[in-house]
């Protein structure tokens, strides 16, 4: 794995002392797209995991569906350039999302509304239940598990984690990216999301709620906060938040049910 | 104002003890941009600030430089959209605009080597000087002011601040978002922005940065951490760059010599 921290000489101010000091800081790259020989989108990421962020950056889009929607991949770390090649169905699909982006500004706009008319028309059925000791568990070792985040402060952490342990970890400066790399690892290696719940550094945005839940997934958990929409969202979506997922505490925003806990009157 | 946090039920589980109880929570918004009655961009933030953040978005674009280039300004709070009229030349603007963001993806591919290449063309020249000990001072003053981010744990702050004192601060829920209406509220009220400086409660990532040094901002100050490539570029520009800017300390990773600090050897 390709360090994503590198070491560089800063001043360090410290009450009354003032020294030359070297500190790590987190690696940015441009990293851009090509889907079938043309240029699609520049993410800004952490410079590792380029192949998981392609593909879940794609799937994230609606673009992937399966990994046999994928034809090659090929990934140019000294350019920071990834090529690939999908199946000429999908191809349709990148040209008609192409048009909607033009229309709707940046694929922010009608596109919002879009995704969101189709994920509260259905509600995600899910028989998912666990502890609330299992959350917290999994929570403390997700925390020891970010060591670029301990070691630079600037990185964000996401993981894929079922009933009894977490099964995919990735970091990356972008709490979008490593979302992505979780989704794009878990498809190529033929891992089901569906059903799988989330540990993420970040705090929950309506758009990180609706990425999750396009994949299925019942759980979200933070050790940050969510946002009111993203709570809203969640209740008419059947997907229980979980914030400030910290030490022995946190907070059970929506579908408190699927977390078995203490109950005081 | 507009209040930007609401209180919602949910349960508490801290240690044995499982409680429903009242949480305040951050507001979410999506927030839909018409220039000259066209559809631009949706953003999705606090719900406040409307006006500066249209403005201050639209500015960072590249789209509006000065307040003489705004005709009109029209926010409609019930359906979240921002009207803006804006003049003949401007609107030419943003039809190249719209046509390079569809060969860019997102106005992310080239735009982002197009803006880079203006800018480390041209280091930014500054006389710019200030005391370590001003910067922690309106550092603390800058947390004491983020009482969103207090309540809620889920807001961003920016701040715009010369030699002496704090002149404008926002909160959103985006990083970006919170520049941008400090962006907005300078040119709308004609406050100068370059040769100011800022002060941020997020990463300073290269966007973060390209878009402060894109309005002459010598230097930015955070509680929180910068990237490596942000470093690298804020060098070539000449900008200065602080993180950790936390009670006593903090560490300056760039053009150190337009901060006065005690020296050891």
């Amino acid at each position: 794995m390709i360090s994503s921290t590198e070491k560089i000489s800063i001043i360090r101010l410290q009450g009354d002392t003032c020294e030359k000091i070297e500190d790590e800081v987190t690696v940015e790259k441009p990293f851009t797209i090509y889907v079938n020989g043309e240029e699609f989108i520049t993410l800004l990421c952490s410079g590792n995991g380029e192949e998981h962020l392609m593909v879940g950056f794609l799937a994230s889009e609606g673009l992937i569906k399966k990994v046999e929607d994928i034809k090659s991949v090929n990934i140019e770390h000294e350019t920071g350039r990834g090529y690939i090649e999908v199946s000429e169905g999908v191809l349709m699909k990148k040209k008609a999302h192409g048009k909607r982006t033009l229309t709707s500004g940046c694929g922010k706009g009608t596109i919002f509304y879009d995704v969101l008319d189709s994920l509260t028309a259905k509600p995600l059925e899910s028989a998912f239940k666990i502890d609330s000791d299992k959350i917290l568990e999994l929570s403390r070792e997700f925390n020891d598990a970010s060591v670029e985040f301990k070691a630079t402060g600037g990185v964000h952490a996401c993981a894929l984690c079922d009933e009894s342990e977490m099964l995919l970890f990735h970091e990356d400066i972008g709490r979008h990216n490593a979302l992505d790399k979780v989704i794009g690892n878990a498809l190529k290696n033929k891992i089901e999301i569906k059903g799988k719940w989330l540990l993420t550094s970040g705090r929950i945005s309506s758009e990180i709620l609706i990425k999750a839940a396009k994949q299925g997934i019942p759980m979200i958990v933070s050790r940050s906060a969510p946002t009111k929409l993203a709570v809203e969202l969640a209740e008419q979506m059947n997907v229980t938040i979980v914030g400030f997922a910290r030490g022995r505490r946190m907070n059970i925003y929506t579908v408190a049910d699927r977390i078995s806990c203490p109950v005081s009157e």
